[in-house]
């Protein structure tokens, strides 16, 4: 059992050494890291900082006693990093909030920090600076600092009529992990590789990058509550509605062998949360300047920006019905 | 009971039109505010970005039946900014962590917001984002983002030997009212004035702005946990120790009415909590440059920089005896 400042160091310890993101293009800009009362960072000129927050809770957005704790330390990460992504914007640094029962300061913060130093190597993104407090239950609070080149950074906003709506790698896999964890049959055989994508989700932090220094979409979103929400919300900033085609969707294929469960790969695509892959809108005339990969990640034109009022999916045959918003409420009351 | 969009959406309502953090010295600098994937700044020429985070957990910050969500509200937000004040930086925008019961979601974050929006108000910290979620207990995550001209932000490391020890305010003050709330009379008569610290401490931004212009301190701590633990804070990341002059402390006097209490000002002074109040060193030659009041505070030298190794407090008579690092541990076990 650790104290908070012993907590603390170990954190630091775990972090060391961390690649890219330990003497890497942004080294030298971290003129004070974690220790003393704040973190501070030196500004390039003509770049533009990027913060986001988020919050990664027990019994809400995983599960302690299915959850592997690396699990939980590398996608609380993941899932602010996320954020940035979908900016366009380079990550630089995190700040952790730790909430810990007593009970799980000892091999459970191993596995958590052992994750959460994962994330930080593979995402670029160095620990800065956090708190640690005694709490009831696990709560985990992530803040990550990216930057942009001046004015490139992207909101959910720009989106016009008549643009293209595109979308990065598979929908719906994450969702199908999920799945295999809340019905108790991620232990079964074969079930591993479909969890890889709920345990270990890879934000497009390059693909973000790479748009957003070419300036080529007006609007994007990361996809994190689940396609049809994460549409709507980018819909409704943009002031616009869409039309999305069926037959484009990159639906993660229910392999035949969990057939059984019953699920569909359409409502998984469409519903599903966590898939954290980034959403785009793309003006006509700019449409031959996306490649089918960007990063090594395939990239799909999906849809239509409409005006404002509908959000339809065209179905094979050509018809449409309306595409609601629901989506993945974390872990919802029914079920927790 | 509210969703947790319109929970983000309440809670921007109750910060618009934020006085000087509106529209102020910053308000052309935020590029993207909250509602987008995550918030943007532009980086003026020579200045460095301060960032920290803190929380505030029901049962180990504040206790939900006993601290008014006011107060909550509040004190989040100032216990944040505080670290800000300690580098000397300039408040410019937070981001919120919101983990809530339930039941929370109604009166009670009204009163929550009220506080929040008071305290943004008077610390010039605008909202730029957040993240709101269910939690079993209140968790509550501040992210403060502030900036100093280059190379001006005061670490905790920079003190020397044979150099002076000064504290801004009084000692004490806040942790005779949180004593009032847990022995349960803080509804007695005449107690509302000794809590008014406790409930509504006061950062000391402008305090640690103008030592900062004037690089005046070698390093600064805000003393959140106890003044003698933060001493020892400090001590340590400087590799110094220090001798403290009891009769310079400025120790808050308890009012000869709550005697029976059997408090002792110097023990309140030393080990309680709370009093966000700035410890700074500066060397012998620059002790002129230091007026007995900075922004309105009063200002005290209290001690001296020794070689590393004891940190003592010198009593009346001249007689000194070890300053252990004993501070407020939040709720004791004990207690909560």
């Amino acid at each position: 059992v650790r104290t908070e400042e012993q907590i603390i160091q170990f954190l630091q310890t775990r972090h060391s050494g961390g690649g890219r993101a330990g003497g890497g293009r942004f080294g030298n800009r971290m003129a004070v890291g974690i220790g003393d009362d704040a973190a501070v960072f030196r500004a390039s000129r003509g770049s533009d900082w990027v913060v986001s927050t988020d919050q990664f809770i027990e019994g809400q957005h995983f599960i302690a006693d299915c959850h592997p704790p690396e699990v939980v330390g590398y996608k609380s990460l993941a899932r602010a990093a996320s954020d940035l992504a979908a900016m366009g914007a380079a990550p630089f640094c995190y700040l952790l909030n730790l909430a810990l029962p007593r009970s799980r300061t000892g091999a459970w913060l191993d596995g958590f920090a052992r994750g959460l130093a994962r994330a930080s190597r593979q995402f670029g993104l160095r620990l800065a600076g956090g708190d640690t407090s005694h709490g009831k239950t696990i709560g985990i609070g992530i803040t990550v600092v990216g930057s942009a080149a001046h004015g490139t950074a992207l909101t959910r906003s720009g989106a016009r009529v008549g643009e293209l709506l595109y979308v990065t790698g598979t929908l719906g896999h994450a969702a199908l992990g999920l799945e295999l964890v809340l019905r108790g049959v991620h232990g079964s055989r074969g079930a591993m590789p479909l969890l890889q994508r709920h345990y270990f989700p890879e934000p497009r932090l390059a693909v973000g990058e790479w748009l957003a220094a070419r300036r080529l979409p007006t609007a994007m979103i990361d996809i994190s509550d689940g396609f049809a929400k994460d549409l709507h919300r980018l819909c409704a900033a943009s002031k616009v509605g869409a039309v999305v085609w069926e037959g484009k969707l990159p639906q993660f294929g229910i392999p035949a062998a969990w057939s059984r469960l019953r699920l569909k790969s359409l409502e998984l695509a469409l519903h599903g949360g966590e898939d954290y892959e980034l959403l785009f809108t793309v003006p006509w005339r700019r449409r031959t300047r996306i490649p089918s990969r960007i990063a090594g990640v395939p990239v799909h034109c999906i849809g239509l920006v409409r005006s404002e009022g509908r959000i339809q999916l065209e179905g094979f045959t050509g018809r449409t019905r309306p595409l609601s918003a629901r989506g993945w409420e974390h872990f919802r009351s029914g079920r927790s």
